[in-house]
């Protein structure tokens, strides 16, 4: 077996946000307007897992999506379409993520004053999005099963700051080689307080489990 | 249909190792090392697809590489492994990408002057090592079917900057919705210049046309 080093090469540098992001908290606390901050791989299933999630909400909340892209208007203009419900896009302009700022600025667009629930569609992007506190009361990621078990390993922050981690494609699972045991293990090691479930957001199994812990945690908010 | 709305929140600031990146590739060609920057989603099959390339080539040519991650090991102990060829493994210490500088130090840790081919293999990510010329001869980017035909829509700038397009995991076609004439329209729309090979790593689908491809622009690189 040949020889394995490891060298680091540079130490990360980024602003911090957290102070304006806890405004942000109190500001939509003030407004009980829940945020939900939705991370991701690209392609991992995020549109449509919001689809599906909106569609089975909607009739109790006041609903709207901000979706984040680098530059394309098409997840925006899907959601709006399948569900109805206020959407709007947000270009990064090549920005791998968004930040509190950022964030605020599309709820301002958006209007989320009138709103009870607001999703987040953040970039498609394991890393960066994880490093910056958006100023949402729930962090979710979508890992879907052909990206492999191996995420939680590889991506560590994401799944540390996640409070709900689903786990999508699992209609495909035969198809792939991918431990659960292994893949929650380490999940549950990034964050002992995660909620991870299985889901296939394309077939909408799950997607009421998903609903039940939204408004069991939006309820709890509300009443903190 | 909901109101669609488009804001700009942010310009993206990335200083410019460009003229490093020059200097590199200088380096390269007076060492006769071709380097490789293998780019792609989370999960979309670098390691693997690095694997069945390097085992097809490392008869006729001395071969390194370098993988870059946020903070695992698994990637250069696998390769080390299933290959025998040197490997070292990068932390970015939760950095997004790797710029030229970063490329650099790899490359004097592994001692890549005596080798003909360097593969690097970025970290997973479809954003932000796009941004950072990393000094490499040619760009490669790995796009997987479960990602869905979108991302060239959604990720313009990687698919503008790549020399080579694989699409991967081809022997899942038929459980996923794929539009392979929507998905080269929109990647020849990115970059006309770019060669687009669909494999399947996992099976070892065409990766004799890849490493065709790979002595070709080596040989034409090397001659010039």
């Amino acid at each position: 077996m040949a020889d394995i080093r490891t060298i680091v090469v540079n130490r990360s540098a980024y602003a911090d946000n957290d102070a304006e992001a806890d405004l942000l908290r109190e500001y939509l606390f003030d407004h009980k307007t829940y945020l939900v901050n939705v991370m991701s791989s690209p392609g991992a299933g995020k549109t449509t897992t919001l689809i599906k999630l909106i569609n089975s909400l909607k009739d109790q909340f006041k609903i709207g999506v901000m979706e984040a892209d680098i530059d394309s208007d098409v997840d925006a203009i899907s959601v709006a379409k399948e569900t109805g419900v206020k959407s709007i896009q947000i270009h990064t302009s090549g920005m791998c993520h968004l930040d509190a700022g950022m964030t605020k600025s599309g709820l301002d667009a958006i209007g989320s004053n009138d709103l009870d629930l607001v999703f987040l569609e953040n970039v498609g992007n394991l890393v960066c999005p994880a490093e910056f506190d958006t100023g949402a009361v729930l962090n979710m990621v979508i890992l879907s099963v052909p990206e492999g078990d191996d995420k939680p390993l590889k991506y560590p922050l994401v799944f540390s700051k996640c409070d709900l981690v689903l786990i999508n494609k699992i209609d495909t699972l035969e198809y792939f080689n991918f431990n659960f045991d292994a893949c929650t293990d380490m999940i549950k090691f990034r964050n002992p307080n995660s909620t991870i479930i299985k889901i296939s957001a394309l077939k909408g199994e799950n997607i009421e489990q998903v609903k039940t812990y939204l408004i069991d945690k939006m309820t709890e908010w509300r009443n903190k």
